[in-house]
């Protein structure tokens, strides 16, 4: 991408390198990696039964390993669009576009404008839904991320209230799609966005996305209502 | 849950082990199981830099070792409950339900009535989005595969034309959630759905699903039109 792309300009706002250990985040985002390439082969593979166990035996020992380590208190935020303030967080925790997260495909997302921001992702065969496309559950999910992040530029950020995805087409694996998000209007607490995802330049689907503007306490209260599990 | 439920006697429908090659798909669920705990815990973890980096390096020859297996050909159908008529891509493929899938949480889903559906998921700290509580777009994803799957009850399944989800509450981590879906109506190719999901006996969300029905031709097609990858 050329250098005076507004979109790489505004990406520096989220600086992924900003976090407490860089060194230690570049470990878990290079075992994240190395995980969705596990992810995107293990299920299609014709990989020998004495291959695959050795690896689950090995992937069961480090489980244990990781489990015995206390959990980080939380000092990062959380990680969703929508609301977090917290670049550490959003980076790297969010399913959807952590680089720490070996579930998100990861989708890379930036400001593209005063109002509207522009979101690049490559699915590969372990999002498949119908043949050889993207599962329509992943492409409302991405939307979702989009447009939480699209509505927060307005600067009272909120909580999804109401998604709606429109499928066009089907969107297709294996290439870059583009998903392109406006902030339309605010309403009160209500904030209205809209968002489009292309491959090349074919629309494959649109989303609408009613957000409802909430206190930052109500949200850090969210935290603390949580259902905390045992042991944790 | 009880012998006499339902939902049990409904299961066999779906049989996890009516595969190909049963130790061979027991070994990728158990691999994904793995990976599950790993996924779960490596973002939260305080785990010191050298075991990532062990754990990095390991799981980066172990992806190089999978890639070097060609792919299996595609004899198992797709992995959409939308549209799938095959047992186990259903099972094991799908990003949302997929027991060899590690990006699954896995969704368990079965008939629970005539047209009337039932899924069952718990999400970790992997799916969070606002503080303690599942990232919203994958509360949309689940919908997407509930959906999905109780319109096919109607015996002419199609693909997804457009889904809102209602957010009604977050909708809490790490506590089982129960989701409820009904084919309302079907009006010519059209297919009306509607599910709901409970956290205990709080709803957290609602959806509307409508699907398309498409004639089975008309998908093996999108298997065919889909772009592939150079190499795959």
């Amino acid at each position: 991408m050329a250098q005076d792309d507004p979109i790489d300009e505004d990406r520096t706002y989220y600086d992924p390198d900003a976090v407490p250990n860089p060194t230690i985040w570049r470990e878990k985002r290079r075992l994240a990696d190395a995980m969705r390439r596990v992810i995107e082969h293990v299920v299609l593979s014709d990989a020998p039964q004495d291959e695959l166990s050795i690896a689950a035996d090995a992937l069961e020992r480090y489980a244990d390993r990781l489990e015995s380590h206390p959990k980080l208190v939380r000092v990062m935020g959380h990680p969703e669009a929508a609301t977090s303030g917290d670049t550490a967080a959003f980076f790297d925790q969010s399913p959807i576009i952590g680089l720490a997260n070996p579930l998100a495909p990861p989708l890379s997302i930036a400001r593209s404008g005063d109002r509207t921001a522009r979101a690049t992702a490559t699915f590969g065969s372990a999002y498949e839904g119908p043949p050889g496309h993207v599962h329509g559950g992943w492409v409302a999910a991405a939307f979702d991320e989009v447009l939480g992040y699209v509505q927060s530029l307005g600067g009272n950020p909120g909580m999804t209230g109401r998604l709606i995805t429109h499928y066009r087409r089907p969107t297709p694996l294996h290439v870059e799609l583009r998903f392109e998000a406006q902030l339309v209007r605010e309403e009160g607490r209500k904030i209205f966005t809209e968002a489009q995802v292309y491959a090349g330049d074919t629309l494959t689907a649109e989303a609408e996305g009613l957000f409802i503007s909430i206190p930052s306490e109500r949200l850090e209260a969210l935290a603390t209502e949580a259902i905390q599990p045992e042991g944790r």
